[in-house]
């Protein structure tokens, strides 16, 4: 150790700069000192073999007892800031990165991940619920306070228990619910074991990427289609290749199982997200067969399938086919509220049994009395009925909104979409520029988004907006649309000029 | 499309084989009787071209209304089962994957992806909380109505707004309330800009993974050490290499900077989880030194850092040196309760900018009552004199756990650690097992941890239990280590025998 002797005066002095703030507690006074003399040190003003104030003359000089100044000493000897030694008190030997160039460190942090550098910022996932932005629920008209009368009573409950992790898989009392939810409402045929919780739907698309899938594995996804799907592939370091979407569906040309065989496929087909088409029969079929040949497991995001508006509910692909490769995803954040972040996962059978090891070293559990709320709010009708008031009110609606294009609207257009859920989808003529018109519109305080931006590779058809109508009032959508039709008009206009 | 005629007769001999379960709703007998004739149609028994009976016939012999079941056979239509047209009602010509062989299906299974395989089940993670077990706050001791206030002060406060995501990063409130209670209470420098919200820490390791390694790149991690970091590593398709821990904390030889040089480094420098020790200054200084020299970034998980039971708190790594490359990361689940899963993670400054579009896209926020709840509880103070309880209280049980063991634990052994936290490190002599012993305690309603399993290559000083007196009474400890001196006695005499 180097023994560059330094006087006790100027530490002292500098010690003592300014004075400590003294509150009630002595803890704090010592915490005080001990950053103090800590910074210092770090910043080279103490340098290497420094000699500190004794501690008798140091606690006097501040003002504090003796045992305050031992233990900052103690402490600052334990993390081997200093070294106490009969000889006295001394900084001990230390190197300090600090002290090179701030540049020279800039230049060495290192670099962030490649999948983080694959995403670009976007307005789309912006914090807000204007008017005419998909994918809100009618968020005023959630029972708060029944929901907040199950979440009391499960704190009652379980008591202190619930404090604890719970079941790494979720509530058995949730997963149980679920299952017969599924079952009656969707056709989709589980036991609780095959069902995860989870954090609503992106930690659904998450999971399944992470469990049956390797980096630089290819998947598919539509196009347009999802964001958080391919958020999800990027983040998995896939490979993702866009497949189209037309009326009936996602559609795969025969060769791309062949020439780009994917390890995994997304898809939405009760309700096409975002141009609300659904997959037929046959091709629902034909998807699963294939897969099963090539190796390939299937994402069933069931998006907005519960607000069937025309005609009785789409059942779901995954109870189609026995032991078909379907991991089938649903979320709770359109049917009860986004903030509450609980969805869930069906896996096969057979994966749920590989997988549960795992499942259950990666996964923690917990949000206990939410969970066990939901099922108590599923399991006594609450559920079903929010879900039919819903129904019955966005089928309302879309009807207004329906109208409020039909008259308002004057441009050419074509409405797709519409047998379920929150949102229409209009394509616009090319002459007029989708995300001009969305941006133009926030000035006005609603939000459409442009159908152009759920497109990987975006095709002429794919300019359009998709106009959520789950949060907005019927009396809205008259001013809102005649609002959209000037500023489509203009936009049109300004392409001429 | 085939037309395989056949008659209308067996087909509605098949349909009205079980009558329809009638209650007050016609939904569920419409839902009934299109999981009749699809399931029929699934599974072959009505074929391609398959004509249906005409839907007035088939009202009439089930006793439904003509209503009902046109809307059925609408949405078979729509769904691609049947063709309706003026010759009648058809089957569609579908694939039928299910026909084929079982055996061939589940050969044909796609793989689940290699990480899953990595992994093998463990019981340390079972969702108990019994005596002993390590990583339990005393959950009875939570103060859950004064919790509960504060919960319900948000959903009143905050309202129907509080249904909708919120920031991505995580409630503005909350995170300036972590970044003022950081800086006092650790010596953490940062803006809340720089805060990120996660499920509780293991999601705040996941988190730091995808932001700054590639698949492949290699990450160290202590050994012993925290089996999250470990699972979390191997989750991000990472290289894992185990350093040693000794009681100066992680400890790097010279030359694996440079033979396994790391792009990450997971260190839990306060209170190394599971041997206690805390790592030097001259470590930490070095750690970062070299961090910033090779390019690796510096995971700096400050587990157990809030219950320091001797002398002042050890400070974070994270406000040693100015742009130091450490995320830290930091959980509510011992401070607060398990199930809440709400943590936190402090990016440095240039990371949480190149980050945030990313993260963004990637997070979703939610959870917003018991994040606004949470940042009401630490901005009053509760926190802090809830922590404050806590340390004394763990203080107390530490010191009962010590005196059992120094009267009752009769086989050689030290005990290590315990300067903050809520467990206490017992290494045994190696003719004995520590695994045996803590799988003998369960029978015994105690759930000590074997030391040798937080260990990636166990050495013979590994040997040992890791118990926890965080949720055990001070009255237990006496007949809990008699008990345990009872099974190490007899596993050391079987070891012999």
């Amino acid at each position: 150790m180097p023994d560059a002797e330094a006087p006790a005066g100027p530490v002292l002095d500098l010690l003592l700069e300014t004075p400590l703030v003294k509150d009630r507690s002595g803890a704090s006074l010592q915490r005080q000192l001990h950053q103090r003399i800590r910074g210092a040190i770090l910043d080279g003003r103490f340098p290497s073999g420094c000699r500190l104030p004794g501690s008798r003359a140091l606690a006097t000089a501040l003002g504090i007892s003796r045992n305050s100044v031992t233990a900052v000493y103690d402490l600052l000897g334990a993390e081997g800031y200093i070294t106490l030694s009969r000889q006295g008190t001394r900084v001990s030997a230390l190197e300090r990165p600090a002290s090179r160039p701030r540049a020279a460190r800039q230049a060495a942090s290192p670099p962030v991940a490649r999948r983080a550098a694959r995403i670009r910022d976007s307005t789309l996932n912006a914090a807000d619920n204007l008017p005419l932005r998909p994918g809100v629920p009618a968020l005023a008209r959630f029972p708060l306070s029944a929901w907040k009368h199950c979440l009391d009573r499960a704190v009652r409950q379980a008591g202190p228990s619930g404090l604890w992790y719970g079941d790494p898989l979720g509530e058995p009392a949730l997963r149980a619910a679920i299952m017969r939810h599924l079952a009656v409402a969707r056709g989709v045929r589980c036991e609780p074991e095959q069902i995860v919780i989870t954090e609503g739907a992106q930690e659904a698309l998450t999971l399944c990427v992470r469990l049956v899938t390797n980096p630089g594995d290819t998947a598919w996804i539509e196009d347009p289609g999802y964001r958080g799907a391919k958020t999800a592939m990027l983040g998995g370091d896939l490979d993702v290749i866009p497949m189209r979407v037309d009326d009936s569906g996602l559609s795969v040309p025969e060769r791309a199982w062949t020439t780009q065989t994917p390890r995994l496929v997304y898809t939405s087909p009760s309700h096409q997200y975002p141009t609300g088409a659904v997959l037929t029969a046959a091709r629902r079929l034909d998807l699963i067969d294939r897969a099963q040949r090539h190796g390939a497991w299937i994402i069933e995001d069931d998006y907005d399938s519960e607000y069937r508006h025309a005609g009785e509910l789409v059942g779901a692909m995954q109870g189609l086919v026995p032991d078909a490769p379907v991991l089938y995803g649903g979320t709770f954040s359109k049917t009860l509220f986004p903030s509450l972040r609980l969805g869930f996962l069906v896996l096969p059978d057979a994966l749920a049994a590989k997988a549960a090891p795992w499942l259950r070293e990666t996964l923690r559990g917990g949000h206990r009395y939410e969970q066990l709320a939901l099922a108590q709010f599923i399991e006594s009708g609450q559920f079903s009925r929010h879900l039919g008031r819903m129904r019955r009110l966005y089928k309302r609606r879309q009807d207004a909104l329906r109208a409020a294009l039909t008259q308002h609207l004057d441009v050419p257009h074509v409405v797709a979409g519409g047998d379920s859920g929150m949102h229409l989808t209009v394509r616009l003529p090319d002459d007029c520029l989708d995300t001009r018109i969305a941006e133009a519109a926030r000035a006005f305080e609603m939000a459409p988004m442009p159908l152009s931006r759920f497109a990987l590779r975006p095709l002429p058809e794919d300019n359009g907006l998709v106009l959520g109508y789950g949060n907005t009032s019927e009396s809205l959508f008259v001013p809102l649309v005649q609002r959209l039709a000037k500023l489509i008009a203009a936009d049109r206009q300004e392409g001429k000029g």
